[in-house]
């Protein structure tokens, strides 16, 4: 009975997991950024094969007897991403060749054995998919940091950053995010002014911000759900949940309820952003079957099975969360 | 009786002029960009040192008779900026040591001969300043791309192209900028779609426009002002217009009224925008006195003079500005 390999590349962890073509997970290991985007394809690559080799060493099974792998990951393309990713595993003895899928994808079958439904994920971007007969036959946003994303880690985060600046300018109201986004660095939101009759403050918290990259400003995002009550802070929650409920919706028909698969790192660590999706979509009619999932690993799995011939019907889907769980 | 120098170094080109004492301007000359954060410090200290030396030389004075040199420019600070440009002047003979003044200032001396007031610039960022006794005294916005800088040409430029990428994503409304950024790249604005049920044009204007950098969107700023009737033009144009009345009211006191000197690209080649603002403020009863300036060289003539102990009165002033008619 051969064995298969499945990997969920994550801008901030990657995940891999052997699976028997039963369905029954059999190692389970972690590693770094595998997105090349994010990490650079070399990085992502090495975080890709690391937690592949450790996976296998904890199945128990010799890297040659892999018989398929599927590696779910974002923005991977011929040129950066493919060649990397297949000389890292070659590399570490795992002849199979990789069978590329969508995140959007992993992240959708994480959540439902189902063949047809919709995957909304926010992490530092956001995008959404309707998924047809087992493919992604609509997308909407996943545009990036500076033309999409809207609603997004990055989104918010660069929204928190933005009022912070406008507050300490004397343009935007008093927040509490001004004084949670200088401690950040360490500073205080001492009101000191210098001689162009500007916070000294101004001129510390841009020269901190501008020397991370832009997309770093998602690290941010945090802050808004660390203050209660600060209408600035709620207001971009809602602009945001706004948002992917919109982008949601663009892929959405009304011949198909659901399932809705909710993913990503923005959405799973809170929780008023997931309500606020939710009770958006009861509003539309389309209450039924919204549920969150950690990760995309279960999905790159069932992604496994099928291009190994292996329909993965409720039973094999219940077995790989199941067996999941033992080995994680 | 000595000359003096007097340099307006933007982002787009720099102008230099030579003046004597008296607020005669004898010789003007243009070089590239001279602004240290767009085009580099040593770049921008050879703009000019160019258009330095070719205004002495149209002058017909011999650079070592230079007797003072003030440069406007926005964004030089000792590390990057001073120096670069010292050793450059000092390399085409011309031994005044610089003195560095605003640009923020000199558009506003470039308006008017007082010395108390508002400027706003808008090019490819936003800035206003509340000039009391010739000195800057507060100071809004001006926080650059990703911080600030609303209502700038960046500003304009990017909700632009995320409004022409939302409609080909069908997330946002139908807008002829589509089309029209489309064309920018030589591509036509056709619908066909890709696997995964999104437009192909997404991808290739994706790969254009974050090939090249974010500030460059800037660019695109035009074409809101081309795109008449249109709607989502529109909204863009009037949220621009509030962003700038609101970081101008933001220096404003009430015991001052003006006069209220506009400048900066995003300005002079929008008239819209110019009577947007000027309506905005009729309409909070300081309706005095907006006038608009194509530069800052007036302005920077008017500081050389100042630092050699010469104020500019009405009269200076239009000798200044009737003189440089005739050099320019």
């Amino acid at each position: 009975m051969p064995e298969l390999l499945a990997v969920d590349a994550g801008g901030t962890s990657t995940r891999s997991v052997v699976v028997t073509t039963e369905g029954h997970c059999i190692g389970y290991a972690r590693a770094g950024s595998g997105n090349p985007t994010a990490a650079g394809p070399d990085h992502a690559a090495a975080s890709v094969a690391a937690s592949a080799t450790a996976a296998i060493a904890a199945a128990g099974v010799p890297a040659e007897k892999i018989a398929g792998a599927v590696l779910a990951v974002a923005g991977v393309s011929p040129q950066i991403g493919v060649r990397a990713f297949s000389a890292a595993l070659k590399a570490r003895g795992i002849i199979a060749t990789p069978v590329f899928e969508s995140d959007l994808l992993a992240t959708f079958f994480s959540g439902t054995y189902r063949d047809a439904g919709y995957a909304l994920v926010a992490g530092t971007g956001a995008a959404a998919v309707r998924v047809e007969r087992g493919s992604i036959v609509a997308t909407a946003d996943g545009l990036g940091w500076l033309l999409g994303d809207s609603g997004s880690g990055f989104y918010i985060g660069h929204r928190v950053a933005r009022a912070a600046m406008a507050d300490l300018d004397n343009r935007g109201p008093a927040t509490d995010l001004t004084r949670m986004l200088l401690a950040e660095f360490g500073q205080e939101g001492g009101r000191d002014r210098g001689p162009d009759g500007r916070p000294t403050a101004v001129s510390h918290a841009l020269d901190a911000l501008y020397a991370i990259r832009p997309v770093q400003l998602a690290r941010f995002a945090r802050l808004a759900f660390e203050a209660p009550g600060d209408e600035v802070a709620e207001s971009i929650i809602r602009d945001a949940a706004n948002a992917l409920v919109h982008t949601l919706n663009t892929v959405v028909t009304s011949g198909m309820r659901g399932p809705i698969v909710l993913g990503g790192g923005t959405l799973i660590r809170h929780r008023t952003l997931v309500d606020r999706i939710a009770a958006g979509y009861a509003q539309d009619g389309v209450s039924s079957a919204v549920r969150t999932v950690a990760d995309g690993v279960v999905g790159a799995a069932v992604l496994a099975l099928r291009e190994a011939g292996v329909t993965a019907d409720k039973v094999v889907f219940d077995r790989l969360t199941a067996s999941l769980a033992t080995v994680r």
